[in-house]
């Protein structure tokens, strides 16, 4: 029986009409903000989320402020697509702007989920761009339609513009920390207002943010490879917890969501996977990290080979840190197209199916007749993996050995990254040599969770206060999961909207 | 000084860009509805809009229900450009639907702004359609904004949706009165939820609303020449101040807005110029109505002519009344192209101006050497007579003359009516002699307020409980104007919301 | 058996995609062209071709020449959904322009075959735009494959660059008279070259065009009107068999196709439905030759009545006429949707069908409880005029009578105009009474073919050299029909090619 | 002064509209086809176009046939935007097939010059896609125009076309063999006629063509890594100066153009740049070439570093060759984007600019504080690698050496690659000494002529006939430059032509 009052919209062909899961909600994106540049803000947030695009390949929307004015264009498809015409960025005027691009499966694919979001309140505009994912979301929403409010997006982003318009905060920034005291989960903002732009990041630190200056301008970004792209420099993390309200006067003040401390765990996920090898975090590189992880990797798992390879691009580092720990030939097994997505990163099954067979091309002049070790970053359901083992081996390889640069996932995410349901995560539901059997490899072997830590100076991982949102691994979530434990009973009274376009 | 902090999208090339300005709220739409239709009820929403698509041709939309579920398409154009595609129809499921068809100024062509409005309550989903326009409007909205409300359109019609979302009415139809109490001016309201389909005609009564039936199927519309095309039965007209709730199951039941009875006073404007001459009003048929305002007008004003024609197609009803009264031949000296729209309705003045030229040809087999009347249903900038004149004086008319089946217009509406400033309206600043020279005839005769009563059965004219509304040509406005009295104060308080597409 | 090699392109989604038929080469279309103005071309061509809208809606194109290059753009559309923007017009840069506007059945819908048609010769471009249909294209083009010529179009218009291109004339002028010496059937041309705008009509006169000045330019176009909207002066119709060559320098030389002389026989349907009523023909207003069809109707087949009503709009002259004659009232029994296309006109029978209900009204406050005759130009396959009377009788009229002001249509045309075939033309195959009864009419009758000659100031129609092309009326063809001849043995050598867009 | 009458069609908004210079014929395209499959061509000539996609990104088509008729879909874009939705395939019926995938110059960038090309002929349909390009191709051009032929396109390529049509061999095998006799250049053809897929590769074999089998279906592919991605096996090189006739029913017949036999000198950039480094040409690996180029490159010019980097994508198996030799580590001193496309391959000056700046970025971690050498496989204008220098030094790296693993190229190319004019080769103007000062280097380096034939296995280059087309290195043409030579006094004659979309 349904019971919910849902509005379907039809959509355009193009879109995609896939049924709205609970897990639609969950969403990977990038965000980015500045303020005072001496020249039109929207450039530089253009080529500041083209640095970001990794974290999202959906949409992407940039709001600027102007004299009393906010301006903000969103579009489906890349940021190169859009927002490199001059006559598109003409239109937004101003010299801050914040901007987001968005990855979130096919249900919720339309264009009135994309952010940045935006409300008229009492005392001026206000628009938001977030990274993450709620996890009280369903509850809250419930909660205020019950009052009154009127929700216009199926978003989980949109409880920021709705609890910060119901605020009686007296400024921007206090209805902003009563929003996100009131919300639970993961979250990474930027927020712009007349007078400054804030970045906001959860008390656990789930999601990056990290804080620049471009000459005298303030910038906010994801990950700092957008403030090489752009030319600024970094300054600092944005701690967990804090708020940081950058004025247009060149002003910066930090407060705090909650005077209570809580132990800071970023995710794990950013620093193996996510983050761009170019990034920084925590002063550290992310390509070094990685090559690390591939270092410590063919130590606790060597093998007999002839060469080594990556599994292009994401497996480039820790292959090249694999070879030189094992003093074997670091080559290219496998070609990679220019003309075809990431896989992972590509929403649709089906679509997933198709393109690991266009992506690569085994290199048969490299392979044949030799023994070679693949290896990558991650293995999440095996069917890639698969192919590219049976690619290779059908281009000549007399072995084929998988390495993983990370330990088994086992458990899904719910604060911001698309992982399919436990069902589908290999792993869950095998053992390693069960994994090896499915993906026909001679061997496989996956980094040691302590040799994850260890390689990341933080080992062994300490089981009361980890160093990492590491649930993936371990089912040690950082935080309450409320919808998810009452998802039976919620799922009924829960509306959902779908937009024309 | 501006305070305002608007936020601007851009928007896509091909949609206008004028300013926002206070007049742009006005407009002119067509409302349908359908509740317990024995198939799919959006195939016949969508051939009572295209009926009624002389009301608004900027944008339609049409939301269904079907088991739980809301479906809606919006989108600007025609509504034969969209709404005619079977799969396009196939999508909207459900046996009940309301539909909207929209005109409205430039700025505020966007389709977040096209109707249907939806939002999901407590209690289940809503939408509404709205034809008229609010009088505290902003007002109202500065209110509700002060307390919390996010407003997504810039459409005053969301006032219902937003008010009825706070109501703490125990029913949907307790809701829906609750905010027709709270606002003021002229609103007919088509409203859909799960169990009903409501029709709202406010307590003046100022735009038209009809019931019907199509089998067991209730119907509701603007005018009834929608039932015509669709084959329903005209029931009657919905009262003014009257909430009529036709339920699912077949049920009718009739409420009122408030106990206090207004003295109710339809638009003329509707019978002149607006209604499609095969509608009937409160039982009389339009082309009767008009035929008779041209014999009324050839009898109050005749002239010495060789032949009597229409400026096609809008003056056909008069002409020929005017011509059967005159005992002259009727002609058709201007020949009308049917590829260009109707020049009153379109909102440019530019285009306007283009419009005339590409869409009258003058007939000079048939004026070359006569002496010629024209006659009209209405007079307002006086642009196009001034062309058309011209045109056939250049054909070889002896004379011209034009006989407008109206009084001068001196007054803009604020009830739905897309009229120009009182400056821009040629019998607010002119004599009528002051206008026959302006727009080159040889005479020129309006039919007198008097006249227009009687025409219509219902004269002279009752200056203490006149039985129409008819301030554009009387300046005696049936509501208050509590946004135009504040219209200084308000507006820099006051933000626009201007959507992408 | 299928030996045809055809090229079939895929076509966009909202191309049409029936089949391609023999008869899908017919066509009507206009043609415009001017030379020597002293500004833009375009802006012109345009309006002219806006004028002629009514010849052909499906496409329209535009070509101009300036210093050496020559400037074109071709649209499916009407004129005014594309040629109305000034950013379209400014890049058809010149003063000297051509123009085509085009119908065509569905098969051929597609931008391949838009005119104006375009080749670079030895001597220079050329672009050529032809209103008419040739009745040996078949036979000919196989003849031009078999020398290694390549078609790039399905249309039969084609023939004329092709055989421009191999003439060995020494002059531009020379080699358009050889091309049409070659070939037979009705054609109408504006031709452009380097230094010259060339018009050409055929021996028999089948289709018309027209001289006119525009200050010092000349232009040529289908109809007149078109000289109307754009302010030029008509000068007189080009000849049968006449080739008009006006120079970019204001001089105007008149060649002849051959040096015999033909009957002309100018097509009568250009009177009857096509010209539109403000339109002249041989110093005769379009409007008074249709008034005068409906008198002389009115003479022949009186009927005792109420009202007589037009079917709108193309009876309106008529219905004026048989009304005058008649002193009966001229009232206006059905309304008509300005949001509709005209009947005829369009491809598609289903189209046409759900075109009827949507495009006319009836008018229940004027036919309720009439004896009701209405009018109208031309019976075809009966389908409207059966819907339209039995929604006049559904709206109350006592009784229906139809005059129709042209003889029955027994015979289809290979000139130009897309007549259905033999078996579906209502009068091929029923008597006048069994015509009646299919169409539920009280009473039923036509102008006679005499009738019709005598209306025309050309009465009784001489069967020897008859005044017009009245094929349809009488089977009487006034070309030879090679490729109608041996469809059957050609059908399969002929390759047709449709185009991707 | 102008004498062309060029007939310039306005373009959409999106198509760029650079003037068309004498150069924008050159291109650089890939070629696919496949007859008697026992399945849909289409889907694999999809498939086969995308594996060549790296040859061509500017536009696609494919021409199937399927009893009696040619189905043809061409469209701008690339292969996967278009060509992999089921419902496109499903319209390209048959079992045989041919593709094309295209890069130009913008001026040529319409969809009237994508392949496959198609003309009716006397005997049926043939269609044809060229990769190459022809050095007397305006000539031949001018003189069929001037005996009555009509070109459709732009393309060098429509020769082939047009001289099939002209000749009157007995078989289309012989028609072909008498276009490629005509005409001077390069050219690799596949050709599709109702009995045969024809491939034909120019007598000095200047663009590559491979024969391969799918099951019982022949195929044949500008490169081997075609036949990877669809699971078909490599038979053999097509040879330089054979016609290849691959029967419907599984025949093989080898024809040659001419008795008279060439010295076959395949193009070396193929070889050096543009096949995909998983093809196999003339029985080796392009990968291992590449690397031994790097090798012979260490070897040649050593230098004292930290790390070896390749400059992504392209030279990555010169610098793992460079890196093996050297015995330093290969690491990525720089990360590529995957949102940006290939810097070479991108028409526009301007675009080329701005994609650098986004395509690649300094990866830090890696560079600070050490001395870099940069593996590059060419180095054209400079403009790329003195940006990457400079990003590469401003990230903290000591020394910055640049090795190029091909000689300085000096000359230009008219084969179908499209190189910039001499004046913009960087090696053509300066010293390998000025060459390092401009782009900022502390060292630079190329390999040798002789260690490139060396590092081919042919070396040292043998002056009286070499091995390869290596005129961008030596100005040593393989053929006649007819157009070239002529280029001042025919360019005043040719007109061009552009399409409207």
């Amino acid at each position: 029986m349904r019971h919910a009052s849902s509005f379907l919209r039809s959509e355009k062909a193009r879109m995609l009409s896939a049924p709205i899961l609970p897990r639609a909600l969950n969403e990977e994106c990038g965000v980015f903000g500045i303020i005072g540049h001496d020249g039109p803000a929207a450039p530089i947030v253009a080529l500041g989320l083209h640095a970001l695009q990794h974290r999202g390949q959906e949409a992407a929307g940039i709001t600027t402020y102007h004299d009393g004015q906010f301006h903000s264009d969103k579009q489906l498809g890349l940021v190169a697509d859009h927002f490199n015409a001059e006559e598109v960025l003409a239109k937004l005027h101003g010299t801050s702007g914040i901007g987001h691009t968005r990855y979130s499966t096919t249900g919720e694919s339309s264009l009135r989920n994309v952010q940045p979001l935006y409300a008229d309140l009492d005392r001026g505009g206000i628009a938001i761009a977030h990274n993450g994912n709620l996890t009280n979301a369903r509850n809250l929403r419930q909660e205020l339609i019950s009052k009154g409010s009127i929700f216009h997006t199926t978003s989980d982003s949109e409880l920021f513009v709705q609890l910060t318009a119901l605020s009686r905060g007296l400024t921007m920034s206090d209805k902003v920390i009563d929003a996100a005291r009131a919300v639970e989960g993961a979250f990474a903002l930027t927020v712009l207002t007349r007078d400054a732009l804030i970045g906001v990041r959860d008390p656990v630190g789930i999601r990056p943010l990290v804080l620049g200056k471009l000459g005298d301008a303030h910038v906010l970004a994801s990950e700092s490879c957008a403030f090489d792209l752009i030319g600024a420099e970094f300054i600092r993390d944005v701690e967990p917890g804090e708020v940081i309200v950058c004025g247009r006067d060149g002003s910066l003040v930090s407060r705090r969501i909650s005077a209570e401390a809580k132990n800071p765990r970023p995710c794990i996920f950013e620093l193996i996977y996510f983050a761009r090898p170019n990034s920084f975090v925590d002063g550290e590189s992310v390509y070094d990290i990685r090559k690390r992880l591939g270092r410590t990797l063919a130590e606790e798992s060597p093998v007999e080979a002839d060469i080594i390879s990556p599994i292009p691009d994401s497996g480039v580092p820790s292959a090249i840190g694999f070879a030189q720990a094992s003093n074997v030939d670091y080559e290219m097994a496998l070609i990679r197209s220019h003309y075809s997505g990431r896989t992972f990163i590509q929403p649709d099954q089906k679509v997933r199916e198709m393109g690991v067979a266009r992506k690569h091309s085994a290199n048969a002049g490299v392979v044949r007749g030799k023994r070679v070790v693949l290896v990558d970053d991650s293995l999440v359901r095996g069917t890639t993996s698969r192919k590219i083992i049976k690619m290779i081996r059908d281009a000549g390889a007399k072995e084929v050995h998988l390495r993983v640069a990370c330990p088994p996932i086992t458990h899904p995410d719910f604060y911001g990254i698309d992982t399919p349901s436990k069902d589908e995560l290999l792993a869950s539901n095998n053992t390693v040599e069960e994994m090896r059997q499915q993906i026909g490899a001679d061997s496989l072997a996956f980094l040691s969770l302590d040799g994850l830590y260890k390689a990341l100076g933080k080992g062994p991982r300490d089981g009361d206060a980890p160093a990492f949102t590491d649930h993936c691994f371990t089912g040690d979530y950082p935080t309450s999961l409320i919808d998810q434990d009452k998802t039976e009973s919620r799922i009924e009274q829960l509306s959902f909207l779908r937009e024309a376009r």
